[in-house]
């Protein structure tokens, strides 16, 4: 799919055939170290060259004392030298027909006017030659499907479909990382730092075509072409969900972006009427960002605004029901039939309303006939699902109590079995029902511990922390399907 | 401190010299048996006579046909059996003289009008002989200190100064729950159930003179007697906090509690009016009410608006101030002294304005240093230090590169020490910097696993997980710090 045509070579600076690092140090706490060690940690498979003068050897490998003492060809140069070597660097760079320049180095445009001429120096010289230049002030970059592992902090990540754009690379590392914590694997990462020369909207283009990025995160403070942004998104049709973080919104905000990357940030009102037009999803808070990707990635959108809600325990379901008309959601009543179907195995004391709440009852069965009950009725677009999962996962492990008791241990194994079993169906099971009846179920344990949430990712299914973050989540796909909708019919 | 004359006996149903509990059960899926468990688990230390007909023993212990085959006065009489068998039950109490009882069972007024009769029966039948009455529909009641864990799901929690009164089982348990994740210890957590005769007001009333609770958390859906509330908390001058999340605050919210504890909940305009004039802090959602709990145990309260932050990346920078500023907040100019101290020791590249961006620098020595800085600064009533901590803890372990690297092993050691001597240390001397300039200092951390957050407040600190989060926090206690001063000059 060819939406925008770019002039940036994006494959040499993803995938490179071989990686030079300029700055390279033997010292554990710098980062000519850190850096290195995450690419080789991070299993890249092409060609690493470490450059310092100072050394022959570095991290095991023959170390060079410049650029152009290397051999060959060269795709990517990292540097990380203090910013009033990197002209002279850059023009090593231009002399050995380079493709790619990522420039971690800090106190260019951000530190004041000095800053802003060197960094105008280096963004046109690498311009001019048609070498990328990342940065500078950047972060690094990421790339699970090219082992490329060039960022700060030590972080990692299994290959999924998320990518992220970020304006600060703690942020963007940030974002990844709790995806990460979640089960969610990741494409690409770019923290683009200043944007001398490629932007935040370049990157966003190359990844709308990307065939492993299905999902886009951004963080930005800024856009400096908002007309590429609109274009872009007019393409793209809401076929991939973007979804955006945006500081940078008060006036303290602004101040502060603009010593952070040089920003200068606009009324976060026009930005909010750029993201309605294009579809952008705007998250609330980071972490709200993870909830809305694992909501995209495992959950068909809702196609209207009706509600059921399922719950174990009845505080849930208030709390559910307020969120709901919170945000424009309705919960209709029960219809006959589907209150006869649940009347036939819920407990006398069940709510016989919408929320249907079971009130405590403890039923292995009870819980999936219900929730299939729920999911098939026509009178809902989506069901909300409260409780009786994860935190409950341990709750009948009476192992301790064998002795004391005088349990019988096969007895308590088969109930632990049974309810393990239990737990490994159930995220395919609600999987199913969302296939079978197309719409999302929206799951939701409190409580439990970190694994718990990454073993229901196993199997391609998400729990909210929460009925509040549930909730939330379904008003921004609800919103993303109706501007689908709309850029379809256009 | 004798601030509500009650006629409740509450001593003796926090610290019951025994307990009797009717519908024990043999079988590990029944909660006849679950909540013996959990009171044997729990280290209950004075008598447990499980009652049931059909054995003579269970949990390996003597098994009793009934209540009035047990010897001696009764202090605590837990209640499974279904409904209609209640006020048999109680009849029977009543001529045992029981001093408490809980019923746990369902299907009372919150189903209908047959149950609220029954409701209404032992209501009036309990209330005229002076016993106890906890719910009914109830998930039960604990104490720390008594060792008392009659609760529906297993769950434990260590001592501590929390106590919790939710008008939903589930949602008080899971703030349990979520505060033992967090390293914040419990007194005691009461589900009122339906209150048929003891109300929320009641038991916070208990509360407020309760010398173990220091801060009480509320999740409700309705209060029968605001009155109540108001002499509580007139009297009580915001000496203890008390955090509230509200529930029923919509139109399907209110039609939910209604058949959740049979609440008719008034408007929320009303409830806020009445949470202002008392002092009591509303939370918006049941994490951030954990988050407020945290900052309260932690952090002396900020005497006034204006914010310092100090951060290790420029994004979290922007991200804090935008939420300064919308919550009312201000961000002041570094006054000419503070600047030079920081500029002493901070790269050249540093922001130089507030936020104090620190941009990436990596040095074990300058983080400290300069939040002390900030810390010392007259010119601000609180200070945010965002990044550089939990989630850096293993960022420098590179034992698995030492082979690969041919580094020395001795070096790679000597600086995890050194790291984790840090660490250590780091949630002691941020306390004693807010000892000594009497301001809060909120330390966020983004991305740690759980344990990390727990590791921290072993040193009596907390860690926010985001900026938001951090500064939202901050908002409510400066709110109940404004609120104190009124209650106290007036």
């Amino acid at each position: 799919m060819t939406i925008i045509n770019s002039d940036i070579d994006f494959h040499s600076l993803f995938y490179p055939r071989n990686i030079v690092f300029i700055g390279a140090s033997p010292v554990p706490g710098k980062w000519g170290f850190v850096i290195p060690a995450n690419i080789i940690r991070g299993n890249y498979e092409g060609r690493f060259y470490p450059v310092n003068p100072n050394y022959s050897t570095l991290f095991g490998m023959p170390c060079y004392p410049s650029l152009s003492a290397i051999q060959g060809e060269v795709d990517l140069v990292v540097v990380t030298v203090p910013a009033n070597h990197v002209p002279a660097i850059i023009d090593e760079c231009i002399s050995k027909r380079v493709k790619s320049i990522v420039v971690i180095t800090s106190d260019f445009s951000e530190t004041g006017s000095e800053g802003a001429l060197l960094e105008k120096e280096i963004a046109s010289k690498t311009k001019a030659h048609g070498i990328n230049l990342v940065g500078p002030n950047t972060m690094g970059i990421f790339n699970a499907y090219g082992r490329l592992n060039i960022l700060m902090p030590y972080i990692k990540a299994d290959p999924g479909h998320v990518s992220i754009v970020s304006q600060s690379g703690n942020v963007g590392t940030q974002i990844m990382g709790e995806c990460s914590k979640n089960g969610i694997g990741i494409s690409k990462v770019i923290s683009s730092g200043n944007e001398a020369n490629i932007k935040c909207e370049d990157y966003i283009s190359y990844l709308a075509e990307d065939d492993t990025t299905k999902i886009i995160a951004l963080y930005i403070e800024s856009f400096k072409d908002g007309q590429k942004i609109l274009n872009i998104c007019r393409k793209l049709k809401a076929v991939k969900p973007i979804i955006v973080y945006k500081s940078g919104k008060t006036h303290g905000g602004k101040l502060a972006a603009a010593s952070h990357t040089g920003a200068m940030a606009g009324s976060i009102e026009i930005y909010r009427s750029v993201f309605k037009q294009c579809g952008i999803i705007e998250a609330d808070s980071t972490e709200e960002m993870i909830d809305i990707i694992g909501g995209f990635l495992a959950l068909p959108l809702p196609r209207g605004n009706r509600v059921g809600i399922l719950t174990i325990g009845g505080g849930w379901g208030v709390i559910a029901a307020d969120e709901c008309e919170t945000h424009g959601f309705i919960l209709p009543q029960l219809s006959d039939d589907i209150f006869n179907k649940l009347n036939e195995f819920l407990p006398k004391y069940w709510s016989r309303r919408n929320p249907v709440d079971m009130a405590a009852f403890l039923s292995m069965d009870a819980f999936p006939k219900a929730m299939e009950s729920m999911a098939s009725w026509d009178g809902v677009d989506s069901v909300l699902s409260l409780g009786s999962g994860v935190s409950t996962y341990n709750f009948f492990d009476y192992t301790d109590l064998i002795d004391k008791f005088g349990l019988k241990k096969e007895e308590v194994e088969f109930v632990l079995q049974k309810i393990s079993a239990y737990m490994q169906k159930r995220g395919e099971s609600l999987s199913k029902l969302m296939n079978k009846y197309n719409k999302p179920v929206l799951h939701v344990e409190s409580g439990g511990e970190d694994d718990a949430y990454r073993n229901m990712r196993e199997y391609n299914h998400v729990v909210f922390r929460s009925p509040e973050r549930a909730v939330k989540v379904l008003k921004k796909m609800y919103d993303f399907y109706k501007i689908r909708e709309r850029m379809n019919k256009a």
